[in-house]
């Protein structure tokens, strides 16, 4: 991500693991046997090259005076956007923030730019069955996404949203609108019992949903956990974490060109699609059209 | 669907339902109260007017040569595609030679047409837990679009493929490329026992995978059942029938204005395109432009 063919070409980096970036000498949680500071060493490769470490700095960046941006804003992967909430110490950015930011970095280039934005998270609760940060982290990027729309401008970027993989995640029970969505379903089940709205085909959260003493489902509205933003959702099959579900997920997008994603193809086809319409690569692009 | 202001313009209905055509004096299955028989009122309206009650019956239909078209081929529904398969004296048609017929009548018409066609029984059978016939049904609804695409013109034939809403229906556990969908997921759970790739959020088929005197989950491969095309898929909450899901569901389209239908919206907004693609109804049409 400093150095080389490809790394050397990256304009704005984001995110956590700052420990992949240290060695123990230089940041005592850094990871690194090879001795190497990577954040000094950016720094040296050019005047413009800004680091950042905490929410203020990066927001504090002035875009025109920064060549190169790298914000490492955790040890490891950021927190739970409901966790930086609760944290009256927090000093990460919101997924919006720094959508926000690069995209005033990268439209200084006169070449255009490609963003890509991660909901990262979103991924990581799920396979927790943590539901409630899970839809969180969706909503955050929701924000990112609405964010760069409104910074660009439709008749020239291209602005593609998709997942790489679904999880086995169910909204069931025909509950009436407007009622809590992490609360439990319209009826009761065969045991008489709520059954939660939300729920995962397998995960770690398994026993906690059973009675091990009479051995029959417990009534998900009288754990002590509910309500919490943590709290596990029910799942089917006992894993330590929960799978990706393997339907076929979908692809929106605005901006030049977004009428050719639609329907249904390989995964692969979608970065094809997106050299097309930005001219780059070897392939035949918009560009070859004109 | 016979007579009045909107039956009488419908011109061609295949299905099941025979037994609501009929008081139980002219068909001993039938539940009219009121004394009458649809059907012979159906053929007495028009010379042109054809009733069918076989698959053969309607393969033999002579498009040119008919007015309406009123197919009945069972009682109440229609049966599986994989019941169909199994019986010797089967004489419902499929769902592609229901919509190849339908389009052969229906294209007679110089000002065009509207045709639905339903995988209905997609529905009933993940209400039923029973994944094996409902992938077998969205295979045959699959069958019914392509023979549509193939008898239409794509400049002329606005084909829309959607749902009216999901199943809490998951596929799950990482399945190499090329196994067996129905099969078990490629690791065991935590209690080392195989788990289905495919399951439900809630559904009849809860006890049938959990030991009642051991308390433990069973085996899902070792079950009797195991293979049988009406087998039941897990459930993580015993409920008489499995619900439908929350999700926004795919739409997908071909033909003229077919670009109009991407992203996500509510659906009734679904109709309104399709009657401005086909010129039809009080609101803005595609010919307003022109």
């Amino acid at each position: 991500m400093i150095h080389g063919e490809v790394g050397s070409k990256l304009k704005v980096m984001l995110g956590g693991g700052k420990r992949s970036f240290y060695s123990p000498e230089h940041y005592d949680k850094g990871r690194r046997t090879d001795g190497r500071n990577l954040v000094e060493e950016f720094e040296a490769l050019s005047k413009g090259n800004t680091f950042v470490k905490t929410q203020k700095k990066l927001l504090d960046v002035n875009a025109t005076e920064t060549g190169r941006l790298l914000g490492l804003f955790s040890k490891s992967h950021l927190h739970y956007h409901l966790e930086q909430l609760a944290d009256p110490e927090n000093k990460e950015p919101t997924l919006e923030e720094m959508t926000q930011k690069a995209i005033e970095v990268l439209e200084t280039e006169e070449q255009g730019y490609f963003l890509f934005v991660e909901g990262g998270k979103i991924d990581i609760s799920h396979h927790d069955t943590m539901a409630r940060i899970a839809l969180d982290e969706t909503a955050e990027l929701s924000k990112a996404v609405k964010r760069a729309r409104e910074m660009t401008n439709p008749e020239e970027t291209l602005i593609v949203v998709t997942s790489d993989h679904s999880h086995t995640f169910s909204v069931s029970g025909y509950q009436p609108r407007g009622s809590d969505i992490f609360g439990a379903a319209k009826a009761k089940g065969q045991d008489g019992k709520p059954y939660l709205a939300l729920s995962y085909a397998n995960g770690k959260s398994f026993e906690d949903f059973y009675n091990t003493e009479t051995h029959e489902r417990e009534d998900p509205t009288s754990l002590p956990t509910i309500g919490d933003f943590d709290q596990l959702f029910p799942a089917t099959v006992p894993l330590e974490s929960e799978t990706h579900g393997g339907e076929d997920v979908g692809v929106f997008a605005s901006g030049p060109w977004a009428h050719l994603f639609t329907g249904v193809y390989e995964q692969n086809t979608i970065p094809h699609i997106m050299a097309f319409a930005a001219c780059v690569g070897d392939g035949l692009t918009a560009c070859d059209k004109e």
